[in-house]
């Protein structure tokens, strides 16, 4: 194996040209492999192996500075610079993050996990090395689907203003997540199908030189203005922007590659290398569902079908099929996702009612206001934006929704400890943030029956709501428990004394585990579904401080601005003759890892709880 | 007067069309007298005066929509459609908002404030149209400089998906509130200076005829792929993303303006109209200095001159003013700001180290994520930006700063209440949003002093931070007291007993007032400065619990997520016996009016706090 001989950065450079395409097949297969057991991003990785390799040919690391956008997409990176061994607890606890880490490896520059990072960062590593007069190569690698995301503009925009080398890698695999969108992508096709740049260039020039006085025509195009440019340069709009454009090349092609990084390294200023990829590459089944792919559970590699689907409902498939049902019952409901149609289950909405469907892109600051737009005009939107990337659009959410108080609902999926992707992903902010925003409703259910529930009452409701629920299986226990939805009220499930847990969302499922637990050491507990995060149910607060001794509330969010700081304003405001405990997550960042796993890390499993209840009472 | 004819909508197109210009004039000098009086958005307003005639005598109000962007332009629209009287007390207490908002008009189709907005929600809007099956006309009006940030280009890219009529104006007036910056920028200038579309035309197709063999070219480069377009067309840049382009065209020509509106609704699709015009136009002083008339406080109409300039130096004095000392002594010190060299105070940063200072145009995620950079490359970067403003950031703060903990200082000016500017301005939520974030540290000093000494400090701290200091005015009291800052450490101010003011940042100089309040009525009263929001004091706050049965925490940010907030958790984790009240912003927007009335009304000025006090012990 080639491969065996990469233990470091930099070995790839001892690999003698002609065996470069055996070394891809090995990464190639190795990925296949080891994600086939593991899970992790796939499609992504396969497309870009060639166009690693060629950057890792064509620099120096770690002096040079890769920044990956988004970071799913360093795999074969991580191979190169060493890490080949990480791959088999690749996204496990304790074990190998999926994104670039700063403190796995001196040679991944910088963290990333969300999309459109990239080049700003990029162009920070740039300025820096100038300012402090260093010499090194700083690359950006960012896809077509990160393009859509506008603070990806707002770093061209700001790229063209330097004067030394800085360099991004467009990787082109006309995908973000599922099918790209919008009128960029439709222009970065255009340019995809035409010849290369040289040929493009050539053939032109040769067409007009055969015209009668056509050296003349030449000269005259020459010294016209930088627009006559898009003649002969199909990136002109790059070029507008005042950033030189090289490509398309083929990302497939490693001498290829090398090449036009090579010119790329020469250019004084930014310089924009359009690679075009296929996502998948090279692995059937990844080829032909790219969405699938995308983020894979562990497969099997012949067919390609997940190992273990998994017979029980998510709540991304319960949501999916209430949007279903509410677009039947109501013309006005209209459904955006922020290039996440498979991912938000609302894909069975676009296919049912295509015309009321939105995908943005990878645009939550334009997903959210938007939907104020459509609310304005008089539709019902509800946007379903995962907790970690609704966090882009904060300031949208404040000024667009909820200072005019327009009736959007906001579904947010994966809210919690969210798993394998870590620190960047974890949905754990949500309640805090959006709990400090006037006019807005914060709820959560306790299960899959209270979802669908919540959904149907959010569009009733007319006003700015917030839906949050985890990733994964959606819980299917206390179905006799149905209580109907009602504003700014809790749900008692069992009543009894002593301690009242008092529980949010994913939380109830615990809070039963507890209330087993403390009933095994006669301890008597009352179990309330909080359902709403704000406004709380302040009578039932002051019911429940009544009748126990401690209320204890449950809450997958930080403590900060979430749930339990409003129980206890209210409880202190109103001098309420009772002890509180609040659960929630630590004031520290949560890494990668099973989600069991890492609640039982940062205390808030059953046990952890049950525990802490028994000190406090 | 013609002026006098104008009563509400409409009434603009019963004037003949050989007075629109002296109605233009009348308006203008409307506009100057009135502004001169209270103050407000001069410049901008005097740059759209003909454009929005234009509009009016185009479109059908409010059954059509206009979607101003930022919305500090509205001026002239709130004039035709009604308000004139609204003048008198523009942005006063009560008075007519200087932003567009829909409970004041129904020509006002939505509510702004922030940049770059107007383009995603008049999407929202003529979509909504659409699936509704309605007719109207939807217009965006947006300037180059709101075109710097992303979501502008984010709804852009989607815009283009439209099948129907869609109509953006990009009101260029090569100026954000201070110059403009960036790629998109120069290529705009590029267009401003050639000829009009028409011309351009007819100039190049007719050259290339002249030469032997003309047809035969001009119908080849008729056949050639689009990018061939650009020849003949300015606008190729949005056209690239599925934009139809109309201009450039004088937006202060009237009938220019109309005809090429006309022309826009004509289009089944999406369309730019590029219109030209001029910031602070026909105020001389303002076309002179547009940064000092963006929001001008009352002027001298004869010499441009401000009435009342105040002798006391402001917050954002004191933050230039280190920041020039700091940048002379640490040359890694570099500082960023998003369109804002004048408001922020860094203008002497930038005239002092041009080199190391950064306008990324109004392009916060940018600007945060590119201090990230700069960062990790080494450097001490120090990004201003106001309070509400820097919501738009809240993803790049948790994601790129302070996952990474890297050492960015965050200069928030404008934190609290603001005044005029109203609801979308209020800097109310950032203490809460900032102290969600794991390893971010939040300061806010009581003085100008402490003010320099934070910015000091946060340097030196080598990590995520920010200090948060009001608009206006600097406190200069309690000179004398000026302990070293130390993490996470208060300053006792005044010892005695009873009470204890435990007060944050500008809530300080009001807790001195409540001490004297509370003097009178012979109750005792410690005043702390609390420093920091995270991490708070807790040894202090343990301290003050034994000596005083009320503690008092007072700040000038919404309950939730707050300081107060902290310090009531801190107390009931540790069963502190000490009674607590928090003092802080109410669940609710404020509007725009005197900052000290706004305190009253909301309850957070020393009368009702010594009030709440009274009562509470």
């Amino acid at each position: 194996m080639i491969l065996d001989l990469i233990n470091k950065e930099n070995d790839i450079k001892m690999i003698p040209e002609e065996k470069w395409e055996l070394l891809a097949e090995e990464i190639r297969e190795f990925l296949i492999n080891k994600i086939s057991v593991t899970g992790g991003h796939l499609g992504s990785n396969l497309g870009v192996i060639e166009l690693t390799m060629a950057m890792h040919l064509s620099l120096d690391l770690p002096k040079d500075k890769i920044v990956w956008d988004v970071g799913h997409q360093s795999y074969t990176h991580k191979i190169l610079t060493g890490r080949k061994d990480g791959f088999d607890n690749l996204r496990k606890f304790g074990g190998m993050a999926g994104f670039p880490k700063t403190k796995e490896s001196d040679c991944d520059a910088f963290n990333t996990g969300h999309s459109s990072t990239s080049i700003s960062a990029a162009l920070g590593f740039a300025k820096a090395r100038d300012i402090k007069k260093e010499d090194y190569t700083v690359m950006a690698v960012i896809g077509d689907g990160s393009l859509t995301g506008g603070m990806a503009y707002e770093a061209l925009n700001n790229a063209s203003k330097i004067e030394k080398n800085f360099i991004v890698v467009l990787n082109d695999n006309n995908m973000s997540i599922s099918e790209n969108v919008g009128g960029v992508s439709k222009y970065l096709n255009s340019i995809r199908t035409t010849e290369g740049y040289q040929e493009i260039k050539d053939n032109i020039f040769y067409k007009v030189l055969t015209l009668p006085n056509g050296q003349k025509i030449v000269d005259s195009i020459r010294r016209a203005k930088s627009s006559v440019k898009s003649l002969v340069i199909p990136g002109m709009y790059f070029e507008d922007m005042g950033i030189k454009y090289l490509g398309p090349v083929d990302g497939h092609n490693i001498k290829e590659m090398m090449r036009v990084i090579e010119e790329a390294k020469r250019v004084k200023g930014p310089v924009l290398i359009h690679a075009i990829t296929k996502k998948g590459k090279g692995f059937e089944p990844a080829e032909r569902h790219p969405a699938r792919f995308h983020g894979a559970e562990p497969f099997d590699i012949l067919t390609g079908l997940p190992l273990n689907s998994g017979s029980k409902a998510k709540y991304t498939d319960i949501f999916s099929t209430v949007m279903v049902k509410l677009g039947e019952r109501n013309e006005d409901v209209v459904a955006i996702t922020a290039a996440m149609p498979d991912g938000t289950g609302l894909k069975r909405f676009r296919n049912a009612y295509p015309e009321r469907f939105f995908d943005v892109g990878i645009a939550e600051e334009h997903a959210v206001t938007f939907a104020a737009g459509l609310a304005a005009g008089g539709l019902k939107p509800i946007v379903a934006i995962y907790s970690s990337f609704l966090q882009r659009a904060y300031d949208q959410i404040i000024h667009d929704v909820c200072i005019q108080n327009l009736p959007v609902v906001f579904a947010i999926d994966r809210a919690g400890i969210v798993g394998s992707d870590g620190e960047t992903h974890q949905g754990i902010f949500d309640i805090s943030y959006l709990s400090t925003i006037p006019n807005m409703h914060v709820m959560a259910p306790k299960n899959k029956w209270e979802l669908s529930d919540m959904i149907k009452f959010a569009i009733k409701l007319n006003k700015p709501v917030a839906v949050r629920y985890p990733r994964g299986e959606a819980y299917d226990g206390l179905e006799d428990y149905r209580q109907d939805i009602e504003l700014g009220k809790a749900e008692m499930i069992y009543e009894e004394s002593g301690v009242a847990l008092f529980a949010l969302g994913s939380m109830v499922k615990t809070a039963e585990m507890v209330r087993d637990l403390l009933h095994e050491k006669g301890i008597k507990c009352s179990l309330v579904n909080a359902r709403f995060a704000k406004p709380i149910d302040e009578e039932m607060v002051s019911y429940l401080s009544k009748g126990h001794d401690l209320i204890v509330t449950l809450e997958e969010n930080v403590a900060t601005g979430g749930f339990g700081e409003k129980v206890r304003e209210y409880m202190e405001e109103n001098e309420l003759d009772c002890k509180l405990l609040t659960v929630a997550i630590p004031d520290d960042y949560i890494e990668h890892g099973n989600v069991e796993l890492l609640k039982k890390e940062i205390g808030i499993d059953a046990e952890s709880i049950a525990q802490k209840i028994i000190r406090k009472i």
